[in-house]
């Protein structure tokens, strides 16, 4: 197992071994060319222009720059009423190393609908800036379909991870100062589930103990990285600042020394952190290589958390643009599984299509290549590979929502694994559509975005269908997600861990969604059961309610929270260069 | 000693008793009203507006939102060889409960300045979050004096602190990334000198063990609150991006097994601190109440650091300004007594004028009155009170510069007690000047404005004085300040801190200033020798080369470096309200 599990699973489709270059002042570089390289030769439109193409008056924006904005609130609560667009789902097959671009796939989507005339937008997660400096770079797309200003984006931003920090810890704070005032509430040191977070790589700060040198009550603690903060969820799926602030009450902190649950609002926190928050709940407005809207908002951890951008963001961008794509987290059985069960269960929202990504070296690799013989010109790796792009298409399928499947090619495809892969597709009933958006922009989506365009005109709607009820016990929405998406033949779980589940429903949690917490790399929960994992057991190795944004996770494996960094951090190549610009961040 | 020491020192000056209560909307509430509800009940001009009025064109600004900017780097570095404007120091007797309102004067002098036709501009500190929620509100200023938008300035403002906190602790993770990896560099795990940061009031981060459960070195740690990190002070001290690269790579992070230093540039942290800032180190501008321009930019310690806003700000004003107004932390011992021996002699800072804040309240305590009897009219201890005042005058004549007393006036002040401070600032040789501007915002400082002015027409302006000499010993500079100053015999230091003192020079630092850390409630290390200590021992208990920032701490006395919250944390009060408006933060 590597030290560091990546929580954003496509940042390393496209991404080039050498170091940039300058550029040739004010032209595009050919394809190809660093994905740096690219976003600094495009100067940003003013992001008033941007908001223009969607309606919306600059007087209304939050300016954060020139090339940013956030829609405040007022603004947000007057979309509601307005009619809503179509929402598209971007997954993908199980992530390798050799990436598959989900993110850079929704950017040429978006782009291609825009080039066709449609008023189409994007929805994106936000990066998260701890592993910015440690294991590698950002995450904004690649190639010519990226978002930019790709630095702001990948560093600061507007603040958002910020303010889910100080939210948090502010939390985190109360609670240890409870316990230093006498401790009225008789909170159980030992049954403290809340711990501190930071939007850092630091392996460190995972186990420790806090409250030492008499300095209040000595405890055990720990640092996540703040992607995979509840409050993160939370911000993700609230619907506005009212059911942010009763979210962020609900937070279940600790138990007292009689078994009962502490709430985030016994101790008088939610105040104060959704007033911490405001500001971050409101959407960035960024925009594409080609001048599109983009909405960059929230960055949930995609196993511990459910790793979909904010319902607030959806939610504006679908009341302004006729079209929305959107993507989710790790491979369809991870991602569009918790995009379907978790987020338009709670949003209501109801997806038109689904876009499947894959990229032949990823197909090949799950066909057994190794990364080194990845160049070679190999079909049966591809339809080998297949496999694990039909378990996804057979998974998605019982969603209800019509889906194709999108390759995103890159220069080495040799034509002859395409047609495999066409042949396979054809099999499958499936339509394949090959782009070339990170080569050429929306000049190489147009294709894909023709027929996802066409997918759209179908009417009616198609009737979401949820993998299980709202009524199910939770231990057996853990085994329907199991059986029917994962090809387990059972789930096993202690006895410990079905009382806790219990507990939740004698809680009054019992109609919650559930998270599944798990490799990406597997249909199992080993990583090293890649590919097409089948009639295994799965086991639910322990369970977290996160009463606040509303979904019980099942931790099946071993979940890393707070990531370290390599012996070499990225932080070793990034400085300010002799005219202050920034230097060595991709 | 209580548990909190605030760094702002001046918050507490018109801070009223009662919740604040709806305005009636579109008007100024009447004087003395709450601060929020006077602050509320201003809308913000453009911020382009008030920019023009520097003479600075909109386009170049970086917006955060419609009432805030910042002046980004090519815009600051094109003001360099602009004339420079006159500067103007507030500063203040010994701080006390009952508060002096420095902030409040600046804001008051500012518009009152700006009143009579002058080109005037303020730069002030930026409040820290943390404290918001434990102790006590903000710090923008009180009365018809304030700089807003308030919340906005008190809260997340334009993310400098966050900045700050992600640079900071980014050196801490590749501190223990390299300790976990084999330490090449052969650090001294229990001489690490470095801690970790978190813009929160968090007692129980003071003393910690990080690297537990196996991850990585076990070793004792701690969190500094983020306005007490060296990186406030660089950032504060830096004259542009290169400086400030240069100074991170000249932090001493830690010993070598051998003794030898080891700095951040060691660990190749400078560059990514330095991106992670860039933002950051751009000075922020924002408004009076009257749309003055207010620069609020950095906001270091008063004590273990200079307590001082940016060079960068203030260096901006001075090129877009002809009278700029700024102030520094805590009383002229600690505040002035920086601003000049540190920040003027490390940015070639020549101020003008001195204007020493008193309030009858702060003179009367120091005159021997309980707060619960500061309403009842004593000229009495008002001139026993004066004697601090006295002794401050005495020691800002030092330095060289003109200076003036005063009077932040309040509704309950009595004429009587006005005479008897007037009678003994004549005995003093000093003039005093009473102004309303709390009450009366610029209408009642035009008085004081106009004595300003007139003080900065008097050629040639004065050479400053410093305290000691950059050649002088280190020692001998702490001991320069304690007797000149502090009316101290002499300093007091065990072998092993003067040895440190001689391993600084040793190591090419003797040339740096010193910054004494010490209370900021006596002219003595302890807080109870309060008013005219004299005649004492200053005990140097510590010593510590904050090498990046460029002066050496002399650790006088027990120093908070992180805030804990009292037994009902303000955050209880905090709220969104129904309309979602942020309601308790003040």
């Amino acid at each position: 197992m590597t030290d560091y599990i990546p929580f954003r699973d496509d940042r390393s489709a496209a991404r080039p071994a050498s170091p940039p270059e300058s550029p040739p002042s004010g032209t595009l570089p050919p394809p190809g060319s660093p994905d740096i390289l690219i976003a600094r030769a495009v100067p940003p439109r003013p992001i008033a222009e941007v908001a223009a193409r969607l309606g919306l008056d600059a007087d209304r924006l939050l300016p954060f720059g020139h090339d940013k904005a956030k829609l405040p609130h007022d603004l947000t609560d007057g979309l509601a009423a307005r009619p809503q667009g179509k929402l598209v789902l971007v997954t993908a097959i199980t992530p390798t190393p050799a990436g598959e671009g989900k993110t850079t796939t929704t950017v040429g989507l978006g782009d291609g609908l825009n080039r066709l005339g449609h008023r189409a937008a994007i929805c994106l997660r936000e990066p998260s800036l701890g592993p910015c400096f440690g294991m590698k770079g950002g995450a904004a797309g690649g190639g010519r379909s990226q978002v930019i200003p790709m630095e702001d984006i990948n560093l600061h931003f507007t603040g958002d991870f910020h303010a889910i920090t100080s939210a948090h810890n502010l939390l985190s704070a109360l609670i240890d100062n409870h316990l230093y005032w006498g401790n009225e509430l008789d909170i159980d040191p030992e049954r403290i589930a809340w711990k501190r977070v930071m939007d850092m790589n630091d392996r460190a700060l995972r186990h420790l103990t806090v409250g030492q040198g008499g300095q209040g009550v000595m405890r055990r603690d720990g640092f996540d990285i703040t992607a995979a903060s509840e409050i993160m969820a939370i911000l993700c799926l609230a619907a506005d600042l009212a059911d942010l602030q009763r979210r962020l009450g609900e937070i279940l902190v600790a138990r007292d020394r009689s078994g009962r649950p502490i709430r985030a609002r016994d101790l008088g926190a939610d105040g104060a952190m959704a007033v911490l928050l405001k500001q971050a709940l409101a959407p960035n407005l960024v925009q594409t290589l080609e001048h599109n809207p983009a909405f960059v908002h929230g960055g949930p951890f995609a196993n511990i958390a459910h790793g979909c951008n904010s319902v607030m963001a959806t939610r504006a961008a679908l009341s302004l643009a006729d079209i929305v794509i959107t993507e989710a987290g790790f491979g369809a059985d991870l991602g569009a599984e918790k995009f379907f069960n978790i987020k338009c269960r709670q949003a209501g929202l109801s997806p038109s299509a689904v876009v499947v990504v894959a990229t032949l070296r990823a197909l090949k690799m799950h066909g057994g290549v190794a990364r080194e013989a990845l160049g070679e010109v190999d079909p049966e790796a591809v339809r080998r590979g297949a496999r694990n792009l039909a378990r996804h298409v057979d998974n998605l399928r019982t969603f209800g929502v019509p889906l194709l499947v999108a390759i995103n090619q890159f220069d080495q495809d040799a034509p002859e694994e395409h047609e495999t892969l066409r042949q396979a597709c054809g099999e499958l009933g499936v339509e394949l559509v090959v782009s070339s958006h990170w080569r050429d922009g929306s000049a190489g989506s147009e294709a894909l975005a023709e027929r996802v365009a066409a997918m759209l005109e179908e009417e009616p709607a198609p009737a979401l269908s949820f993998t299980y009820g709202d009524e199910a016990r939770l231990e057996d929405k853990i085994r329907a997600i199991a059986t029917r998406l994962y090809g387990a033949a059972d789930i096993s779980l202690d006895d410990g861990v079905r009382q806790r589940l219990e507990e939740y429903e004698a809680l009054g949690y019992g109609h919650l969604p559930v998270c599944i917490a798990k490799t990406q790399y597997s249909f199992a929960a080993e990583p090293a059961m890649s590919g097409l994992a089948a009639g295994h057991v799965l086991p639910v190795r322990d369970t977290e309610l996160a009463a606040g944004a509303g979904f019980v996770v099942a931790l099946c494996g071993s979940i890393m929270r707070m990531p370290g960094m390599p012996r070499r951090p990225a932080s070793l190549g990034i400085r300010l260069d002799p005219r202050g610009e920034v230097d060595g961040l991709s």
